[in-house]
């Protein structure tokens, strides 16, 4: 088995141009500078709008970073879908292009499957694929699924398909689960990713592998700096550097305000656009953004 | 305008082959027989599973009833997806068909979205799709979907789009939803189904145009007689029994129990399977299921 990705990795934002479809060279571009930031690229996450963009278009922005020649090894797509036909097709194609893993929602439609439904999701998921490269890292983020991933769907996954159930991102928000993954399968080759920076720090102190956030598409050198300096005396300083920056953001809808900060900082108003059924900010709250983050001292050093 | 449809509608349940593949032999003939019971075909719904169908599917699906040379004045397929591409390919294809409508679910990903976001998923949905002949049946199910139509998002899109915003399937379940849009908009030429036969008689006697049910897929000449007879002096006894046969239905989960009760009158055990992440009665539910349906006098006539 290849060596597992760890680290720091963004769900990177999506650009629409002026017709609304996907801007694949502001795509390629801000993938670069996070590649540069040394980010992973977690990208057609929910942060993505992945799940506003139809399969074909999800695999043309999977050819796009192929094809400008960014690392496989670096990348972490989002492969989820309702349906198993989507989730297959995108997942063995990431998988055959060397993708460090793919990160895959539960099937959200329905609510209140039960786990014996889930687990065949993601048996025929990894069966259908047929890839033993496959590294599934399981999506839990409740918030916005609904359908959220279970410790006991997570054993009888890993017990099942122990080469190809890699890890998960939590995004639950809430540290007593990602806590509870970590004791429960850190020491079986299983890789937790906190949803989000705030616990960044807290689950490096107990196993975890990183993170995958939102802000990482911001901010992503700070962040990194957390990971490599996690031992360090300042550590808990530079968290709450991270901590700071990431309240501003909050205040806004998510995917709004990240697009509004890479707009101000790279001058380019395109980068505002979202697709339905999300909305951009308003001029005045983009001021208000972009106030608040200058007063906390941030910038996007080196976006174009 | 070509007259509206109206009555009753099957979410028609979608059979599997051995492979997991949509079964469309079986598909047409179950059509078929639903037509032949003077039932419509809102195949591709929620009980279709159509969500657990990729796109490619769902195009093939209303093929092959259209090759079958079924009446698309008597179609109103499911075009609901989270991402527009998928709805608007969906859409056209149905419009172009000369289907009856098109029932469309809200993008259902993200939670808790403004109207506005839902206003401008559906304004692009009828502009992209750029067809004088598409009827929209805006799809309201809150407890599957959690993202709802509200009334706000009704006026406006009617307001704008008074030749393709048609109607709403109600699936609430609750009746005061229902009978608000009635008294709002029924005389804006907005025609509103109840998402269950239990508010048949009842939405009937307020102005609405039917309904579109779950279990119209199995008892659909005693539901399309109360649509035929409801100012009968025995209509209220025609509801009651209607709600009885539903009843038993509502002791399993909906989708299975349907399949299951196709499997066994039409001695075709192949019904029974479901896609992940739906799991199938089992053996002994099933066998619960059909006692308590034949203990309450009912069957499937000339299903085949």
């Amino acid at each position: 088995m290849s060596e597992r990705i760890r680290g720091i990795l963004s769900p990177v934002v999506t650009p629409f141009g002026p017709d609304g479809s996907v801007d694949l060279d502001r795509f390629v571009r801000h993938c670069r500078w996070l590649q540069a930031n040394n980010v992973g690229l977690a990208f057609l996450g929910t942060n993505s709008e992945a799940n506003s963009l139809g399969p074909d278009e999800r695999l043309e922005m999977m050819d796009a970073l192929l094809d400008a020649g960014l690392d496989p090894k670096a990348m972490m797509p989002g492969t989820g879908a309702c349906d198993l036909p989507t989730a297959v097709r995108l997942s063995r194609k990431a998988a055959r292009a060397g993708c460090a893993g793919v990160l895959t929602l539960p099937p959200f439609y329905y609510k209140g499957v039960s786990d014996e439904g889930l687990f065949r999701f993601f048996s025929e998921l990894v069966e259908q694929v047929g890839e033993a490269s496959l590294r599934v890292y399981l999506y839990h983020i409740p918030p916005v699924a609904q359908v959220g991933i279970s410790l006991d769907l997570i054993e009888r996954l890993l017990d099942r398909y122990p080469g190809n159930i890699a890890g998960m991102k939590d995004s639950s928000g809430d540290w007593n689960t990602t806590q509870a993954v970590l004791e429960r399968f850190r020491d079986r080759g299983f890789d937790v990713f906190p949803g989000s920076e705030v616990f960044l720090l807290k689950g490096l102190r107990h196993g975890g592998a990183g993170c995958i956030s939102a802000t990482a598409n911001v901010n992503p050198a700070a962040i990194r700096r957390v990971f490599d300096e996690w031992q360090s005396a300042q550590a808990d300083q530079l968290q709450q550097g991270l901590d700071e920056i990431r309240g501003v953001f909050q205040r806004y809808p998510m995917i709004p305000a990240l697009k509004a900060a890479i707009a101000h900082w790279s001058g380019d108003a395109q980068w505002r656009r979202v697709r339905p059924p999300l909305v951009e900010l308003s001029d005045a709250q983009q001021a208000e953004l972009i106030a608040g983050l200058q007063a906390a001292g941030f910038s996007m050093p080196g976006l174009t």
